[in-house]
């Protein structure tokens, strides 16, 4: 298999149709796999597949449109952001090495720094110091705390000028394996419940290795969700996480109504799940009838 | 996509070793893409795929061995039988039509028949009459009640003698839409417990549509199952025929131990399960990464 890498560039319009396509559409010579936009997160991640240099090109022609198309100053949204282009992580995949991954992330750090005037941090295995390496650390104060944090000479950006970009922010790239974006969609319009609800389960407050969780308001739905991201979605399973949010739900008599995979998921985390639920016993991979027309 | 078919062909050996081997090795020119053996079934599913030529020759081959290497006068197992080989169902695959699959039934019906002195009824899709068409009718009296049922004129074989192989019985041979092959294994040793669940299950006496089912014992785990055909597993569910066994199996108190899919399965199968138990909204087959990357 090609050394291929994956990119889910997150972008911050999720509201406006024309500028999530145009967004989109600025990317060249990679598979666009998915677009998910959320209207409550005012987000949208798209996710392509590319070879090493076309893949990390895309990420730069992406972010130079959304750079255009943009205003940071007139953004509202549910999930946390500090930049037009708010993260940029490379996953490799085939024969692509996490070192590859990381020289991408690098490369793409330097143009969005040098070309487009975009303070830059690179974070998990990209990150130049530990304290860089997870996202909400280098994203904390969001795009209204730039000016001060990027003041601080402890967080001088990785490339890029120590000021915000005057209406794009800062952004994040990075390089990590796979990551599961999770949502779970409460039945209920408490948005303290989900708060509650992410601190049980997130790894850092006592919850699930491996999760990260904040609860956040659909105002468009009127419902809560726990919005999440599982860092080793092969480590900890999709079914562990559910089914814990749905038992520190039920404390307050709240059902899950709904649950969300954003963007592309490896079939052998779906298949983790079905042997959980279904109790399989036994069941191999490649029994999955796709694998075995698709090999060599 | 190329003209496929798949071939699960159920022959009555599930407990020597050698023996399986050797018959699975008889298949040429296709690819085995699964053997599942169950010891108390005394009973193997070998799975393959190749050409509409190649499908139907190895077949013949695997049919061969198996003629040779079994003695149906000394074979016992806890699912009906009725030939050395007992059934061989061909899927058409890829651009295969149905046609072509009952094509291919008939050819190798008639090389059973005539080559290997075999009688050979064909069913499902191949059948040449409706009363045919159902494989527990055609099965019916196994391989001890065969003389008798041969002799009868109205279960005159399709193609072969119309008296039993001495050894090898007799044999089926479909074309059908893929069959989910699925059984629920049951914390009880009471098989009695297996056969109303069965009886409460199956489409016939008042269950799911599309699911055949009957009560075995397993009596290498001292155990009961249930053990199910879905004959159209993309109108009827697994999660449904499971949850409906668990429900019907808690009257007698009984959990469900684990389960077991036979062979392959469609990869939209396995995702319409994560769908339930998972509470998934919106989400599309082709989000698992797997099916974006290996499309053309």
């Amino acid at each position: 298999m090609a050394k291929l890498l994956e990119c889910a560039l997150n972008f911050s319009e999720g509201q406006r149709e024309e500028v999530i396509q145009a967004i989109v559409a600025a990317a060249q010579g990679v598979r666009v796999l998915d677009v998910s936009s959320d209207k409550d997160h005012n987000r949208t991640v798209v996710t392509f597949v590319g070879s090493l240099q076309a893949a990390a090109a895309a990420a730069v022609q992406v972010t130079a449109k959304a750079v255009e198309l943009i205003d940071m100053n007139a953004h509202h949204g549910a999930h946390p952001r500090m930049g037009a282009v708010d993260v940029i992580p490379f996953v490799p995949l085939g024969q692509a090495t996490m070192e590859e991954a990381v020289a991408a992330a690098r490369r793409v750090g330097q143009q969005l720094g040098e070309d487009l005037g975009i303070p830059v941090y690179l974070y998990e295995e990209a990150a130049t110091r530990p304290e860089r390496r997870n996202l909400a650390d280098v994203r904390k104060g969001e795009y209204e705390g730039l000016a001060q944090k990027l003041a601080d000479p402890a967080w001088a950006p990785d490339f890029g000028p120590v000021h915000p970009h005057p209406t794009a922010g800062a952004t994040a790239v990075g390089a990590r394996i796979y990551l599961l974006a999770y949502n779970v969609n409460l039945g209920t319009p408490d948005v303290e419940v989900a708060k509650a609800i992410a601190r049980a389960v997130r790894a850092k407050t006592g919850g699930l290795q491996y999760v990260k969780a904040l609860g956040v308001m659909l105002h468009e739905r009127n419902q809560a969700q726990v919005t999440m991201n599982v860092v080793d979605p092969f480590r900890t399973p999709l079914y562990r996480v559910l089914e814990l949010v749905r038992l520190e739900a039920a404390r307050y008599g709240v059902p899950v109504v709904g649950t969300e995979i954003i963007g592309l998921v490896p079939l052998t985390l779906l298949v983790e799940a079905a042997r959980y639920y279904l109790q399989l016993e036994g069941f191999r991979d490649d029994q999955v009838l796709e694998t075995r027309l698709w090999e060599a």
